[in-house]
């Protein structure tokens, strides 16, 4: 998993001043900081749309799958129709919990066996390389890429670029990192807890007092 | 590909009542269609949102990528974290294209050879069987259904719902369908298209004469 | 203010089955209740969306401004470029309150003095009769609609359309309506409060499981 | 009618780069040029939201109301529930055509006579200082300020900061511009046509070859 921030619009302030067009008022860097964390806590989003991020991600192509149902955002992946995909695949290294226990909804995840551990690995790879040399034996008899790439597995490696504002960035960190301070009950996938956690860290350089406040009020989007 | 019709809100009435209460005019049905077809070659698209489908489709999970690219829609998938999967795959037929030519946009697909289209079928048969060996084991072995699913590949079923209006509906056939009457440059996946045609008809018997308006205006989404 | 259902699609049932898609399992009315309530207390939203409410709504333009904030529907509003207006006029009657004390956020309302009630009472008639007779008087000396228009008040009345799915709805009561259950910090202008209170309603009628266990998990939308 | 460039995120450049992930191609100012210009043609219209605006708009309400239709978009907008409003009001010029003839959907629009532009000037003027009394009468007697706004009338002045997305900004652009090479059919407002102008130079400023691409191809959103 790997995230990029490629570009940004906006800050603290931006968000401040988008908020104040409806009061009328205007602040202080202290005010602002009250400010935002008063729009945070009484879930008044709008202003927080007035930042805007832009990143790359990489990710396995069972994650991506996660990541795109978030529709406030805008999205261009790698098509495989287009270009010939490259062989990098993702298996669970030996901190990924492997059993799960409970049922849906309150799924419990415990660290698994050394015997589960390696078993886990072997199959992502021995899987991973039989898909990949049928998808290039296809593509060396002449069939199309679009066709040939159907036998690739879920594990492969897959980029896209992602704009979105910072509110359906706070609703996809709420959704997708189980975070100690938060109070929304979410059970998000290891991997994209991973891609979370990394676009946190992006956004709290692009807007710390809004991050701050997404914090302090139990990490509920507004 | 299987598309089923699972409910559905409004007709060609409600459009022409969305779009009366702007105009304030009152209409016959002969003069409704009228109205529609002056709806569709005007691009007005909003009253077309009056119209609303449900829909339950069956296809591999590379298409569904593509299906949920469409964000003005409501989905829910099945899901490979809670349930255990089938083990269904799908495979081109004979029908499908399998040669490529040109460059991206601009794509020319021939049918293969009976040898490129007896190798496709195999290499669809055992990446997916020995995929689902590994499936099988993992699960056996006591890994989570969501780490297991790792290595299955892209040509398995899937399924979900999707909710979506008509205006957005008329713009996913608009990309997905390289109808003949259509003046919009697009170049579908094969599969996707089959589940846009399946689409096309059940749009049909819900809003006849919105339909017939979009054929006859170039199969434009207004 | 006048709110009507015009249409529906789905109802509980339809929650219930979007949500098993993903889980894979069957359920009883009564089962589906309880799913229907995690699915509310956990913030699983998408399953809501599967229910969709067509209203025609009846209320002076700044309410409609308001409501139209709501970009999550579709909307068709009587359009004074095309049509020419009615004269009804909306006034505050003896119920309303009329002071406000505090700051933006935390605004406390008492009623007015009975003074203040006719006052308020006067300045909307004299106003919009003012306004009205200005706007007939273009009217009859040739000018446009559109642009005669523009001396209309606020307090005029308008109507539209406005489709939008459950979840939609539930967030726009859950901002609209200071209901004693609610949790959400909210202070709505008491119009469109009345506005919400109608749609409630007929929400109740439609889907009456989901408004239930929206009451109970504190009115905020999934 | 005022719109400032406030901020903005990414130029012609992001775009390219957000298609060139599907295709994997990469590419020279020049090719850029090509490509950006294909992407438009052939309504690949994904990349072009990598690019973002952020502005400041001060138009008469009856603008803002036909402006706030467009929901792929951010608003933060004046309040005249917490803030007391400004008089300054928007009364059309010489140049406003005022006389209508047609019917809806192929309007003609004529120059008024003198006496319609005096005429049109003046009720403009006696409904806007009507209302305004009556406005300062209902704050100055402790009326609260959301119930006082009510009889300000539609061509009183507003102001919101807008965010929006290229694609979103060109789909604005084709229907509030009966721009002369458009191919759209549209029937602006005279006085939002006027916002759009002023949209498009700022448009041009940010990425100049996807407005260059715009007018090229019919002046249809991608």
């Amino acid at each position: 998993m790997t995230v990029e921030l490629i570009d940004s619009m906006g800050d603290d302030h931006s968000i401040a001043r988008a908020a104040r067009v409806s009061s009328g008022t205007t602040g202080t860097p202290e005010r602002n900081r009250g400010l935002i964390n008063m729009l945070m806590r009484d879930r008044h989003g709008s202003p927080f749309e007035a930042v805007v991020l832009q990143l790359r991600v990489e990710c396995p192509i069972f994650v991506a799958r996660e990541f795109l149902r978030h529709r406030m955002a805008s999205y261009n992946e790698v098509s495989g129709r287009y270009q010939e995909m490259q062989p990098v695949f993702y298996a669970p290294d030996e901190h990924r919990p492997l059993r799960q226990t409970g049922k849906p909804g309150a799924y419990h995840f415990e660290a698994g066996t050394p015997e589960q551990h390696s078993l886990t690995s072997t199959a992502h790879k021995s899987a991973a390389g039989w898909s990949w040399e049928h998808y290039r034996w296809l593509l060396k008899e002449g069939v199309a890429r679009e066709v040939a790439r159907n036998v690739l597995p879920l594990n492969l490696y897959t980029s896209f670029y992602v704009t979105l504002n910072l509110r359906s960035l706070l609703n996809f960190l709420s959704l997708r990192w189980a975070h100690p301070d938060s109070t929304v009950p979410t059970f998000p996938l290891a991997e994209i807890e991973d891609v979370a956690m990394q676009i946190d860290q992006f956004a709290r350089t692009v807007a710390p007092d809004a991050m701050a406040a997404f914090d302090k009020n139990g990490r509920i989007a507004p």
